[in-house]
């Protein structure tokens, strides 16, 4: 860890931050638990965006949403609506929320609930539709698309709530700690953790009353859908973040996204505040047929994990994932040790074995990223730059050094 | 991989090996299963063993196996009886199955029935009870050991019997295959494996038609178990080396297991003939309160699993097991490393993603034992030399070299 001591206003932030205990207790339409969510508001990836400065991308993420939500009947009406601002737009980071890839949340949409059970604080995340195929968070909005998401809503999410509410939610905190022994880094390699999650809720779901043909189809979608618990871990990340958020003078990341043309971080002293750069596009590891002129920039509030400390953070818990995101052993290990440069501290509970049980560096410092020119390494599904063409790979990226500098910049303006 | 070419019978027996697919089909009784079983047999971990023969730790688990059958009604009437010779004992490796510690198989024992799906071969493991407090497999057999199993045999069994019917059974290979890449190495770490057959259970456990507070203790016996696949790994590696027995000079490893007194071996050349020495006492990490001087002597047919090309040869893919058994990287690495010297060949399904996806050695060759040295090093739990002490930690161990030379003395006499 670094020799630093911490400033006073940085260790009340991570104290915040390290206080937080996610469960997973609900599954409820976001209409109903997301603040300041309406009826004509989709949220989306961070840093917020307006309509006329979205990519193409994050358009076709947003007019699929508003089919999907029935705020408009055609692709073109979509369009028309959300440039004459009668559909609306916000960063979902901004709502206790996060967006994965280019996608979206809306009044309908059916959303994990994660609260911290000693302050009640809640945070979101959409269930995960899976990134194999077609969907919705990777552009998507073809008829087979908008059938699954309501099968989602309609059969799913009410099995996924009945069976929490039987067996009395799920202590996400522990899970994240066992799948962490079980090879999982708990951004792009949930596999281990969704296992475990379906083991926790069989139970539940064996008395929630469905159909059996649909008991199948439920526990099915699980199986096959090894990003089912990162709905979890992000919403995990965003609720420890808005947790140590808003102690003036600390330089904590409580938030990062980006939206497919801007990367934006938010920090703790500065709350509501986004220091935005153009995104970089990720390098990685293509699937056959696509290579490097195929990946668009990078588009996702799942950045966040990263600086919370898990995800690419710990691609050392992670051996299988390696060689999907291009990396071997000496890189692993290098990442973690540039991020215990940059972290303000360490989760005590999140240890990586192959790392002798060392724990997570926790909470990003944009001091310490300025200083020493580190910045988190995030692991990253690559999406096609083009609209419709989904999944082209994997890889890494890193949020601009310019958003730290300037989150520094106004910091010291701040305190001037 | 050794540079040598195989001997013909060598590689005949090597092809048998890797040709099995094993796949969980049933849960059954003993009685309807096990070849050669009889109502007033007891099968034990190889080599076998005369009860005037027998350690008193071994005796121990007969005589719970003898009340938990109803043979005898007090543990002095079992010990008269099978001194008597009116309770019988084999080694359940010589009756395609595997009997784990000092556990036992009887007529009623519910037994997990592993097939290839080529050949219709099939092997058998006792669903496991659990390692953690008390239990049979570690020589207790208090009432609250045999009212456990009884519910194991009325309940649990018939439920997991139901699932597995209406799901079809398990692809026990996929499965195995998917845990190497979670960090199991499927001798003492199955965590990851355990979760995998849980989610496929569960349709069909919801279908079963269990009561409600069934339903909570099945699947709670499962997720609180994370040895309950050990059950099909164990029998599994059985189904592989009994597919590879019995090619005439092959020096292929068959069998291996120990009984607390000795452990022994069988080669594919020779089938049937036992090679057994003393066993070693494993050496490892105790828990608190345990030292060297409370671990008996090896007992278990698990031991086979390493000779197989899991278990303690893939420690590499189960560093959360590393500080368990007290090993670092480096001895993981080379514990895989000598285990290819003395291998016949690999498992091309089953790999290590921390070593770029290396895969397992497959089938232990005696003669390039006797020639290197290097034996196969078996991750063990240490049972305390005591009867009904239980488990004192885990550890390392190896089968005497002197089984080892005295087979390929057996094979080279056959020869001649």
């Amino acid at each position: 860890m670094p020799a630093a001591a911490l400033s006073a206003p940085d260790a009340v932030a991570l104290e915040r931050l390290l206080a937080v205990r996610p469960r997973l207790v609900a599954v409820r339409p976001a209409g109903e638990v997301v603040p300041g969510l309406e009826r004509d508001l989709i949220l989306h990836a961070a840093p917020p965006q307006p309509w006329a400065e979205m990519s193409e991308l994050l358009r076709g993420g947003m007019i699929g949403a508003a089919l999907n939500e029935g705020l408009a009947a055609t692709p073109e009406e979509a369009a028309r609506k959300a440039a004459a601002g009668e559909i609306r737009f916000a960063a979902a980071q901004d709502h206790a929320s996060m967006a994965g890839g280019v996608g979206s949340i809306t009044w309908s949409t059916p959303m994990m609930v994660i609260e911290d059970a000693a302050s009640g604080r809640r945070a979101f995340h959409p269930v995960m539709e899976g990134l194999t195929g077609k969907a919705l968070v990777l552009g998507m909005f073809e008829p087979e698309v908008l059938e699954r998401l309501r099968w989602m809503r309609e059969v799913l999410a009410p099995a996924l709530e009945s069976s929490l509410q039987r067996i009395g939610g799920i202590d996400a905190h522990a899970l994240m700690i066992e799948a962490l022994r079980r090879g999982d880094e708990l951004h792009n390699r949930n596999a281990a953790a969704s296992s475990l999650a379906a083991e926790l809720l069989a139970p539940g779901l064996a008395k929630a009353g469905l159909a059996a043909a649909e008991i199948e189809r439920v526990f099915a979608f699980v199986r096959t859908n090894p990003q089912f618990f990162v709905a979890v871990s992000l919403a995990a990340s965003r609720l420890a973040c808005d947790a140590a958020d808003g102690v003036p003078g600390s330089g904590l990341v409580t938030a990062c996204g980006a939206n497919g043309t801007d990367t934006g971080i938010r920090v703790s002293g500065l709350p509501g505040r986004w220091f935005a750069a153009p995104a970089e596009v990720p390098e990685g590891v293509f699937f056959p047929g696509f290579s490097a002129a195929d990946a668009g920039r990078g588009c996702g509030d799942s950045l966040l994990i990263e600086c919370y400390g898990l995800g690419g953070t710990l691609l050392a818990a992670a051996p299988a994932l390696w060689p999907v995101v291009g990396v071997d052993e000496a890189r692993a290990r290098q990442i973690y040790a540039d991020a215990q440069q940059i972290a303000l501290g360490e989760h005590a509970d999140y240890r990586v074995p192959l790392l002798g049980g060392a724990a997570a560096p926790a909470g990003v410092d944009v001091r310490r990223v300025v200083a020493t020119g580190l910045r988190p390494v995030i692991d990253i599904v690559l999406v096609h730059r083009e609209l419709g063409r989904g999944a082209v790979g994997f890889g890494l990226t890193s949020p601009p050094l310019a958003c730290f500098q300037q989150a520094v910049a106004a910091l010291d303006a701040a305190a001037a």
